[in-house]
């Protein structure tokens, strides 16, 4: 392709910049970014793509145009894009979870122009674009939604893309989607968020320095719990339906651990704890994680 | 010293043999160990240390005898040593609660014989002595038992020991750990294994395959609920009363963060958010984990 606009160059948004140009995927790589410090940055990295001031500047002859900010910007971004981009350009985001944002894009962005959804699951607890590689969408699910009206060509085009930025493709609807990532994404991230908090309360109330013994355990949910603040109250928003689902069967299960530890039910409990054991086992074969104990850290 | 005595010799048990033999820290080192399956990795591996198939064979004149086995087997092990150990004999042991556990000794071990607890913060999710090595312990915390009685010379001697294995002393009493480990370890593992186990529950319930999609966050707690069952049972059980208030705080805030995501309440929940950042930095400040992005995992 000609040209491509990455908007917000953040984690996400840098290493498709260094990916596009590493690989020559554009011709030319526009990047829209609002922070100054991420644009000193930009600068200090030599980052190749050409910063633009306003999105005027771009828009008029445009192949793709890839939203990586929060969720919670896309309305206003897509009121100014609107004036300028055609039915030529296809564009399309990285946003964690689809139903709620879809109804954004859906009232908000001009008729006629073509937005089909792209998931990547990369990511990291640090933001910024001195964070970003090249690599990082390497061997990694990138999940493009189909709806009844997708219009295919434009989802083939974003197909090749992808697998030329090293994904994993899988096509599914908005629906499925978002039910499978509250399970596997976003409830793991607000129970890491809430276990954090409560070890907070708990100092507090106890008065005992807790952190500093963190390693047994508390330490892996500290990681997850330091992602970025917005990022993530956008999608527990714009997923809130999914979620508290999730959060009703967390706490029913929680409460039946809690019983079978109060009355100190063996077989259930035992029963319950070597189940659970299996899914790491499936988790290294998916190649979903490093098979190497406690992560290869020590 | 001149004899230690390791009693169950997995993970944990065969990395004190490896470090015991390393620094030379005792002239000789016996193992009991009941897993055939252990045993015959101990051959393989050729773990410096003469494995013993009854306790009468070494408990004659024995400096330190260490416990390593999961706290349920305490019981009926401290009945078989009774038999035999003197009062020139100091026990201790690894175990990772201590309340319950201290009762059982209280009454069941022959007067007169000194048993000071220890835990050393070190393990993984893997289990059995081919993962040991012998500075599993370095630059981790160990905590030392203190109480009213604690004879201050068998102190001494235990907290040289640990040193020379490579650990970071702090001493405390049972109750002070128990309470600060059910908040930075026990609880940490409980959610581990509900999250894991609700999203088994999920996958029945949607019919989707979720776990080849793991990579977004629950690849992490897979990890951790993949630990011992008969070991974290043991813990549960242990350390109840703690755990169960725990549980409770931890339902309550997460409650609180529904209510936030359903109203939409974005300053209570950004508040949240950014607060819990803090303990990351804080937690890599004291060394507790590494200070890589994710893990160092990719």
């Amino acid at each position: 392709m000609k040209n491509v606009l990455i908007i917000g160059c953040g984690l996400l948004g840098s290493s498709l910049v260094r990916r596009i140009s590493k690989k020559k995927l554009a011709k030319k790589i526009f990047i829209y970014e609002k922070s100054k410090s991420n644009i000193s940055k930009i600068k200090k990295f030599k980052l190749p793509g050409t910063i633009v001031k306003s999105l005027k500047e771009c828009t008029g002859d445009l192949d793709l145009i890839i939203f990586c900010t929060p969720m919670s910007e896309y309305k206003s971004l897509i009121l100014k894009i609107n004036n300028f981009v055609t039915y030529k350009t296809l564009i399309t985001d990285i946003g964690s979870s689809k139903i709620e944002s879809s109804k954004i894009i859906k009232k908000f962005l001009k008729k006629g122009i073509h937005w089909i959804r792209s998931h990547p699951i990369a990511g990291s607890e640090v933001s910024g674009p001195e964070h970003g590689k090249d690599n990082l969408f390497e061997d990694k699910w990138c999940v493009l939604i189909k709806e009844k009206k997708t219009n295919l060509k434009h989802l083939k085009f974003l197909n090749t893309f992808w697998r030329k930025v090293g994904s994993k493709i899988v096509i599914m609807n908005s629906e499925k989607h978002d039910k499978i990532f509250s399970i596997t994404s976003h409830l793991p991230h607000l129970i890491a968020y809430n276990l954090v908090k409560s070890a907070q309360d708990f100092e507090k109330i106890l008065k005992f320095n807790l952190i500093k013994y963190s390693a047994g355990g508390l330490r892996d949910f500290s990681r997850i719990a330091a992602s970025n603040e917005i990022m993530w109250r956008d999608i527990f928003f714009d997923n809130k339906i999914n979620i508290t689902k999730a959060i009703d069967l967390f706490i029913k299960n929680l409460k039946s651990f809690k019983k079978d530890i109060n009355k100190k039910n063996n077989d259930s409990i035992i029963k319950k704890l070597i189940q659970t054991k299996k899914v790491r086992t499936k988790i290294i074969k998916l190649k979903q994680d490093i098979d190497k104990p406690d992560f290869g850290r020590n």
